[in-house]
C-alpha cells in the first residue's frame, strides 16, 4: 500500500498517516477533520489563526475511502508538514499522538517525509551487514535465545556454547534477563565466552547479542559495556524503552540491534484499534535502527495472522530512503517441522528465532541446531565468506600528550579563539586536548590561554564547568564575584552562572577547563 | 478493586496482575498458565526445570473468575515474584511484555511488589507540594495551555502573561511544541518572563510548565535547563519519551511532572484489550513520577466514560506504598459551563486544563480565567497561603578551591585509599575536588598522590579516565605500555583498558583524575 498525493504520487515532504476509523458517532469526514485539527493545533477550529497556521500547520485531510476489508469502515489519509516531524518524537506525536483517543482508529500507514528519513541513520547493518558479520550468504540465519530466567550463568552460557558448536548464527538473551550493570557485566563476558569457544571449534562466527534491559540511565552504560566488549550487538526492547531511546544509542554505537516485541501487543492486536503490524514492527522498528525485528510467526502461539507477517516484513525491506533493509524475526513456538514452510514463505534474507524446540530437543542443543540448519540448508543454500572482525574501537594516538615548554601539547595544535557571534573575547588562545579525537569520553579537556589585558566572553550555558589553573594568575568572574586563580587552583562554574576569565597581570594566564562532550551551545550573560 | 492473594490479602512481596481475558479459542484456564509461563519463563512447560525456576520464576495464577460486566470473559489473577519487577523495565516486561500478543488481553489491575514501590520515588512533589508551590489551598486549580503549534514566541508569551494576569494556576506548554534546545531555551525564557510579569502584577504564583519534548539523548539537557531556570515544572509526554525515561529525569530533578496522554489512546481504547485507563494513566504515571495526570474528561471530544476518569482519579489517590497522591487534570473541550461539574465530580484536588475555551474566550484570555476562577470558588472556596520558593539550585561553597603548597586544597579533605575487594594498590592518597559536594557536574575530579615504590589498583572499567600529571613523575601503565606522566602531560583511559598507575621515582607523584560522575564499579584486570 502506497499512500499517494492529490496528484497521485507520495508527498516527498509531508508526513502521510492513514488511520482505518471503525464506524461511530462521527461521520468519517468530519472525523478526519477532527484528527487533522487534533494532532496539530489542537484548538476549536473556529479559533484557527488564518495564513499559515490554518494552511501549513493544521494536518490535510487528502482522502477518505472506504476500507476495503470492511465496508463499514474507511481508511482516512492526513498529510503533515515535515516540521512537524524533524525527529522520532514529532513523528510520534503528530502520526499517533491523540488520534487513538477517538476509539476505533488504527494507523494502518505511515509515510515519514524525506527530511526525517535523511535524518535517522536506520539500521547500522541491515541486512547484507549483518550477513558479513556472521559470514553466511544464500540462507535464513538461525537464531537462539539464552533462557529461561532464573538459570544460573553457567547453565544460559552453556546454551550459547552449544548453539555456537551446532555452527548457529545468532544467539540472544531472553529479554527477561534484566540484571544490575554489575552482574550483567560478568553474565555478558561468562556467555561472550562460551559462544567464543563454540566458534573456535567450529571456525564459523555465531554473534552473542546480550540484551540492554537497563533502567533509562543506565542503557548507554549497558551498550556501551557490549561495544567495548568486542560483541557485535544487543537486544532491546523498543517500546519499554522507547523508540527514540533505541535510536539515540543505535546512532552512538555501530551495533548490530535486534528489536524484541514486549509491549507491541498492545498496539497491534486490537483489530480495529492502535498500530498496525507493519507500521510499528516494521516502519517504527527500523526506524529507530532495528536491525532485525523480532515477531510471533503466524504458525506460533500467538494470534499473529500470516497477512501480519507479510505486513511486518514488507515493510522491514521496502523502500525507505537510504534506510538500509532489515531482517525479520519470525519466532514463537517453532520446531524443526516449521523450517521448510518459514523459508519458503519468508525468503532467505530471515532470521528463524528457535528457542524451545531447541533447547528441548531430543538429541541436545548442539544436535538440534545441525539439524535446523540442515532444513534451511535444504531450502536455501548457504554460500559461506570469511566473517567480518567486529571492529574493535580503538582510541587515537598519541594516548599520552606530553607537555611542552612553550605551553603547547605534543599532537595537538593551538589556535587562536574567534569571536561567536555576540560572545566577544579577546586574546585567547585553545588548545583542544581531549575529546575532538574520538576518545569517547564523556567531557572534553581543554587548554585556555589569555594574554595580559585579554579575556573569555561573558557567557552562560546549562553546562559546566571545572576549572584548573595552571599558568600565572586571572580572575574568574563568576556572577557578582571576583575569584583569584592561580595554578592548582581549582573552581566550578554551574548551570547558568554567568562567568568570564580575564587576565589582569602582565604575564600569560592559563587554565584547563573541563566541559561535557555534549552541551549547548553559550549564550550571552548580561 | 484490591487484588487479594488466596489468603484475602495483597501479597506485598509479589507483582499482581489482573488481565480481563475475552472469550476465545482456548479455554481461560490455558490461557492464564499461557500467561504465565509467558512473561516468565517464556519456554515449553515440559521443559520447565523444576526447584526454585517452577516454583518462584513461573508465575503463580490465583483465581480466574467472570467477568462482573461480561459474563463470557474471565479475570485472571497471576502474580509474579518481585525479583523480576526490581524496576519500572521489568514491571512493564512482566506485566505486560507478550501476553497482549494473546489477543483480547488487558491489564485491568496492578499492584506492584512493596520493594519497588519503596525503591520508586514517585512523584516528587504530589498534591501538596504543588499547592504549596502555587499557593492556593481549598479548592481546584486552573490551568492552560500555550498554544496553537505555529504561533510565534510572543504569542504564546502572551497567552501565558494573561493567563498569570487572570489569576491562573498552571499554564503548561502545548505538547506539539517541539524545538531544538536553543530555540527551546530561548522560547522558555521569553514565556517565563511574561507569566513573571502577569504574577507581578496580581501577587499570586502562576507556574509555568515548559514541554520536555526532547530527543531521547537530549531529555537531560532540557530539564535541567528548566530546573536551573528556576522553573519550578515540566510537561512529558510517557509513552513517547518513556515511562522509565521520565522516571530517571524525575528523580534527578526535583520538579513537578506533569503527565500528558499523547499515545495512551491506544494502550486504553480497545475496550477489550491492552491497559485499563487507570493503570497507565494512574497507577504507572504516578510510579513513573507524574505530579499531574493530564486526560481527557468524560464530557470532553473524545470517547472517554465516567468510568475511565473515576478510574484513573482514584488510581491517583489511593494509597500506593509511601508514594504521594497526585492531582487528576480532566481536560479536553471543557469550557465555563463544565466548571461547576467537573469541580463537584472530582472534588477539590483537581486540575482543570482549559485550553480553546480561554484562548477564545470573547471577553479575552484575562477575563475568561477570572471567569473560571470565580466558578471554581463557588463550589470549592479558596484558602491562600503564601506560595513557596521555587528552590534555586547553589552550589556548594567554596566555589573555588584554593591551592596549597603541601599540595592540598581548601575546604577539602585528603584521605589515604583503602583496597576495595580484591583491588589492592599501595600508598595512595586522594583528594575528591569536584563531584561529590553537590556540584552538578557530569564529571568529578580527584587528586591522586602516589608515595615512592607505591601504586594504584590494577583496573578496568566501562567509564573512561582523562589524567593530567601534576607532580613529580610517574609510569601509566596502559594494555603493555609504559607511558611516563609528567607535570601538565595529559593521558587517557579508555573503555575496559586495564592501567594502573606506578611511582617508580624517590619524590611523590600527582596527578588529576577526570572521572564520569555516574560509572561502573572497576573490575580487576589480569
Amino acid at each position: 500500500m502506497i499512500v499517494e498525493s492529490r496528484d497521485g504520487r507520495p508527498h516527498p515532504n509531508r508526513v502521510t498517516a492513514v488511520y482505518r476509523v471503525e464506524p461511530g458517532a462521527v461521520p468519517p469526514e468530519e472525523l478526519a477533520r477532527l484528527i487533522a485539527i487534533e494532532q496539530t493545533v489542537e484548538i476549536p477550529e473556529a479559533l484557527i489563526p488564518p495564513g499559515r497556521i490554518r494552511d501549513e500547520i493544521v494536518g490535510r485531510v487528502e482522502s477518505i475511502t472506504p476500507d476495503p476489508g470492511a465496508p463499514d469502515a474507511n481508511r482516512i489519509t492526513i498529510s503533515y508538514g515535515a516540521e512537524l516531524a524533524s525527529d522520532l518524537f514529532g513523528l510520534l506525536a503528530v502520526a499517533i499522538g491523540n488520534a487513538p483517543m477517538y476509539g476505533g482508529v488504527r494507523l494502518v500507514d505511515l509515510r515519514p517525509p524525506q527530511a526525517l528519513l535523511e535524518a535517522l541513520p536506520g539500521p547500522n547493518h541491515g541486512v547484507e551487514g549483518v550477513r558479513r558479520a556472521c559470514g553466511v550468504l544464500g540462507r535464513p540465519l538461525l537464531a537462539t535465545a539464552l533462557k529461561p530466567q532464573g538459570s544460573t550463568v553457567p547453565e544460559l552460557a552453556a546454551i550459547g556454547e552449544a548453539f555456537a558448536r551446532g555452527g548457529g548464527d545468532l544467539v540472544k538473551d531472553d529479554q527477561n534477563l534484566t540484571d544490575p550493570f554489575e552482574a550483567f557485566r560478568s553474565r555478558v563476558l561468562a556467555c561472550a565466552e562460551a559462544v567464543d569457544r563454540g566458534n573456535q571449534a567450529t571456525g564459523r562466527k555465531c554473534l552473542y547479542l546480550p540484551h540492554a534491559g537497563a533502567p533509562a540511565e543506565e542503557l548507554e552504560r549497558y551498550v556501551e559495556f557490549v561495544a567495548e566488549a568486542g560483541l557485535p550487538g544487543v537486544l532491546v526492547c523498543p517500546m519499554i524503552t522507547g523508540l527514540d531511546a533505541v535510536r539515540a544509542v543505535a546512532e552512538r554505537y555501530p551495533l548490530i540491534f535486534m528489536g524484541h516485541p514486549s509491549l507491541t501487543g498492545v498496539y497491534t492486536h486490537a483489530p480495529g484499534h492502535g498500530v498496525a503490524h507493519g507500521v510499528l514492527l516494521g516502519t517504527l522498528f527500523r526506524l529507530a535502527g532495528a536491525d532485525i525485528s523480532v515477531f510471533p510467526d503466524a504458525g506460533g502461539r500467538f494470534q499473529y495472522t500470516e497477512a501480519a507477517c507479510v505486513e511486518i516484513t514488507s515493510r522491514l525491506r521496502e523502500p525507505l530512503g537510504g534506510l538500509r533493509p532489515a531482517w525479520p524475526a519470525p519466532a514463537g513456538g517453532m520446531g524443526p517441522g516449521d523450517v521448510g514452510r518459514i523459508c519458503e514463505t519468508y525468503g532467505p534474507d530471515t532470521v528463524l528465532l528457535i528457542g524451545g524446540a531447541l533447547l528441548g530437543h531430543p538429541e541436545g542443543i548442539e544436535a538440534g541446531t545441525r539439524e535446523i540448519l540442515e532444513g534451511i540448508r535444504e531450502v536455501h543454500p548457504e554460500v559461506s565468506m570469511q566473517p567480518a572482525e567486529t571492529p574493535r574501537s580503538s582510541l587515537p594516538e598519541p594516548r599520552r600528550l606530553a607537555f611542552r615548554k612553550d605551553w603547547n601539547w605534543e599532537g595537538r595544535d593551538s589556535s587562536p579563539y574567534k569571536d561567536a557571534r555576540d560572545l566577544a573575547f579577546r586574546g585567547v588562545r585553545r588548545v583542544e586536548l581531549v575529546g575532538r579525537f574520538g576518545e569517547r569520553t564523556r567531557s572534553d579537556l581543554r587548554y585556555f590561554e589569555v594574554e595580559p589585558g585579554g579575556h573569555t566572553s561573558l557567557e552562560k550555558h546549562v553546562h559546566t564547568h571545572v576549572v584548573i589553573g595552571a599558568r600565572g594568575e586571572g580572575v574568574l568572574l563568576l556572577g557578582g564575584r571576583r575569584l583569584p586563580l592561580r595554578p592548582l587552583d581549582v573552581a566550578c562554574v554551574g548551570p547558568l552562572e554567568a562567568h568570564q576569565l580575564r587576565n589582569e597581570t602582565a604575564e600569560p594566564f592559563g587554565f584547563f577547563c573541563v566541559v561535557d562532550h555534549d552541551r549547548d551551545r553559550p549564550m550571552r550573560a548580561q
